[in-house]
């Protein structure tokens, strides 16, 4: 008897980037079964644009994991999870404005405003935030926890915009800006960093927990998970734009070098970046020590996230 | 014995402007209290500056008022209505970018963009409707009815998201930019100006219904008062684009017919305008008929938006 080989992290991701995939074409499809609006054409191609990009959908992977890790695997669970990659995708798309990181190519593809128009590129971002909020407060099926699920999806719209405003991603995209006009110190940059990827990466690892209504203990420590992973994927982004070539990652490399930005690996050096990631992983790991082999996914995430070569 | 005189309706809606912008100020505070996170000065400070702009504040006084109406008078609908405005004012600090209307004034006043950066301004809308899902998801207050306090929150976050969305402000903006490279017919002028504008104040009057928990037959004839009113509002501000001078408006005027932009009062002129303004008016109070007296602020609402010279 042949044992059969076991699905490799990267196979796994693959295969929920296409379940999130999926609902995001739901969501972004051309003629919504149950919505009766007008729907300009342009911009919701500009939308799918910005959504339909390659990304490897790690957000909502961690939204998908950590919500099986407390044995839940309903819909509630996609649906936050594409909730979340929308909120990603709009990130992207107004970061790479020309009043704002000016960038013209993302994974190989046009960013939205030189596929579109500037405008069009604005109106898309705005309504991927918007939409998100929609998908979070769809109405709780009716139940017997119809109170409880209305009141995890009000904690999961909360936690979602406290994650993109003012105290986390747009307050940390205000910050990064701010650093190419003066040079913040190495605990500015950890806060500026915490803020523009960290708070929806750990927003991501909380919410499956929120999701699965995991005990309150179990939610704080996926948040502390997530906080590792999110300092460790920044980390892994910031040598990557040292390391990596343009062709590999999809986009302009040694922009930082260049716009003379404050990075940790700046600050320390490359050696002591790949000291930081591998603590930075094990901290992770020894986090999820509790939930035993379920963690698995989720440890080989925290692997895969600070090793990841594009 | 002297009989005092009752309030204009002006003044009512300046009280009501008052208590929004103490809410709007304690949400846009410097030191909040109940949040420690990192708030980017210059950013917050240009959220401030696109909030606090003079506004009349309809739409949050339409919330209010649309409560009152239902017998609600707590700090829910105060909240509902500063989320509300927020909105608004995030469309407002987007829609005056370069890349979209390019207007440098609003009230006088420097626009964001001009006021700080275009980057700031972006990021400045962007937290305002982001705060705006922050605040309408706020715990409910634990009492004997959490349960249905939930429930309403979840239908006004996605009501709120519905009317800023794809399929309301940010599509009819998209809309309305499309319509300067191809002249919309009639029915196009109607559909963009109902998601662009109309949403908004119908979701405002809608929302005041939600609020106070009344019944669907009220909240119904509240979001079709709210659309005929709508409608006015779009139809008084085309007026006053072609009637009024740049002064009294605080911004440029002349702008729709210098720009060959279709507007109802371009295609049908003025008196046109004037006889259909009076028809929503009417249309709007005859929806209110069955509150009565009680209706008699909103229905001055109604008025003061079709007669409005500013």
């Amino acid at each position: 008897m042949v044992t059969p080989t076991p699905p490799s992290f990267e196979d796994l991701l693959a295969r929920r980037a296409a379940e999130i995939e999926d609902e995001l074409a739901r969501l972004l499809g051309e003629i919504p079964a149950d919505r009766e609006i007008v729907r300009p054409k342009q911009l919701l191609a500009a939308m799918r644009h910005g959504v339909f990009n390659g990304g490897k959908r790690i957000r909502p992977f961690l939204v998908l994991e950590s919500a099986a890790l407390f044995g839940h695997a309903g819909p509630e669970a996609l649906r936050v999870a594409a909730a979340l990659e929308c909120v990603h995708c709009y990130s992207l798309i107004h970061d790479d404005l020309p009043a704002m990181d000016d960038d013209d190519m993302r994974r190989g593809q046009p960013t939205v405003h030189r596929a579109f128009d500037e405008a069009t590129a604005i109106l898309a971002g705005d309504s991927l935030l918007t939409l998100a909020f929609d998908v979070v407060a769809e109405p709780p099926p009716a139940g017997r926890d119809a109170a409880g699920a209305a009141r995890r999806q009000l904690e999961l719209t909360r936690g979602l915009a406290r994650a993109a405003g003012l105290g986390g991603m747009a307050g940390g995209q205000a910050l990064d800006l701010a650093a190419e006009r003066e040079t913040p110190d190495e605990a500015g940059i950890i806060t500026l960093q915490a803020m523009k990827t960290g708070a929806l990466i750990r927003f991501a690892c909380e919410a499956g927990a929120i999701v699965a209504d995991a005990a309150r203990d179990d939610r704080e420590r996926l948040a502390e998970f997530g906080s590792a992973i999110g300092l460790a994927f920044q980390l892994a982004d910031d040598l990557l734009d040292v390391t990596a070539s343009a062709e590999a990652m999809g986009k302009a490399t040694g922009k930082d070098a260049a716009a003379g930005k404050a990075t940790l690996v700046a600050l320390h050096g490359a050696d002591w970046a790949r000291r930081q990631l591998s603590g930075l992983v094990d901290q992770a790991h020894a986090l999820l020590e509790p939930y035993g082999d379920r963690a698995a996914t989720l440890k080989a995430a925290a692997s895969f996230i600070a090793e990841r070569r594009s």
